[in-house]
């Protein structure tokens, strides 16, 4: 199917990594299997805005679960994604659970994170998301000095009420600048592959998005991104293996 | 091309996945790009000792990384898997870390995970994994009470000077036990996705390996496996999203 790919979720005209994990997504779920549980995908090539062709196709259908492929291509293959699609259960409980979001400072003493944040630097999907960060995590943009590697705060998709808050999801875990910007190492920092599990419906209301990472060696850097709503609730993890290029 | 799954790796007759996700890296490193950097895998159906097809495309190669889609089939698809290789620095140094391996007793009073635990269980990559687990955090295996959802331990490739270091690190990523074992919640635990991230050539030696998760909800579980090398360096991270089914 053709898909248009919104110029306004660019980053220095290239599109968002989650808006492009969350049309993946879309283009496989069912009525049947409605949320995407495990989306792993592979970047190849940063598609522009514009049309693009996403295609899908059903690997194994059970009665848990639904197993896909699918891929996002212009003129070549951009993105090469695989997903696993089921039903989760809005009144599901842990039954073990060693995840607490982290403490945040009150919403009106958050760092939010703006579209423009310099001369000739657009980032697109701060428009669509209301992203405010816990100053000492946010030292590029906060001038707060703070733990390394680590960024946390409140996010909201707006408009508020979005139409599908678990495939939201995708976009809020790649929402984060690189963890990067806060060791003060500038550089590009291109996604390889990025995996994201959703784990729960999200309740209403803002929800609390932390990014760390590991390691930063041998021109590779990983990134893991937890969401909880506003239950506390781990709703989504996600990891990426991304390049890291120094400025030559 | 044909690969023989030896029947030896087998847990209760199923083989195991993180010797199903080394044959599958196998089958797409190359010359130029010797190591599989990111490894995204997706459990359709356990297969069964003897003949398997793996199929191998290679969708993009560029000067720093080829990624490609491999799949192991039997009369059915099996494995869907997404491939980045790469070329891992011998010398390669941490330009930033935040990880630590966890501080382990002496291998005398740590506790060996035996391939045949209780009658009529046989848990064939113990036969070629030599895995040591500090004994608090096998508390189903030890009778030590410890801290639940983490396991740990020492772990050698068998037998010593393995001809590749770097996929082997891709069997042992997936070598412990599930954590709800030291939950103390039996169930079936079928991997529905792996992702192994290799960081760096570990160093001749034992390793780390740290397993631990997050929550268990809705029927559905992750698990987070970490490889430290000889020198205290991360070189394998991986993560699964798993099932799990309680007795009935």
């Amino acid at each position: 199917m053709q898909i248009d790919l919104d110029g306004r979720w660019a980053i220095g005209g290239k599109i968002h990594g989650g808006y492009l994990l969350r049309a993946l997504a879309a283009a496989v779920v069912s009525d049947e299997h409605p949320h995407p549980l495990a989306v792993s995908a592979h970047f190849l090539r940063a598609p522009d805005a514009g049309t693009a062709e996403v295609k899908a196709d059903v690997l194994r259908t059970g009665r848990r679960v639904t197993q896909s492929r699918a891929s996002l291509s212009q003129a070549d293959l951009c993105i090469e994604a695989l997903v696993t699609t089921g039903r989760l259960h809005p009144d599901a409980d842990p039954l073990w659970s060693d995840t607490t979001p982290p403490v945040l400072p009150p919403l009106e003493e958050c760092h939010r994170m703006v579209p423009d944040p310099m001369p000739g630097l657009h980032v697109g999907h701060l428009e669509f998301l209301d992203l405010r960060c816990d100053p000492p995590t946010v030292t590029f943009a906060s001038g707060v000095p703070g733990p390394p590697g680590r960024l946390a705060g409140w996010a909201q998709v707006l408009p508020e009420g979005s139409q599908d808050p678990v495939l939201d999801l995708l976009v809020v875990c790649d929402a984060m600048a690189p963890i990067t910007f806060d060791l003060g190492v500038p550089g590009w920092v291109p996604t390889i592959e990025l995996t994201a599990y959703v784990r729960a419906i999200p309740a209403p209301g803002r929800l609390v998005v932390q990014q760390h990472g590991r390691l930063l060696e041998d021109g590779w850097l990983d990134e893991q991104c937890d969401v909880w709503d506003s239950r506390g609730r781990l709703v989504c993890q996600a990891r990426q293996h991304a390049g890291y290029r120094a400025p030559s």
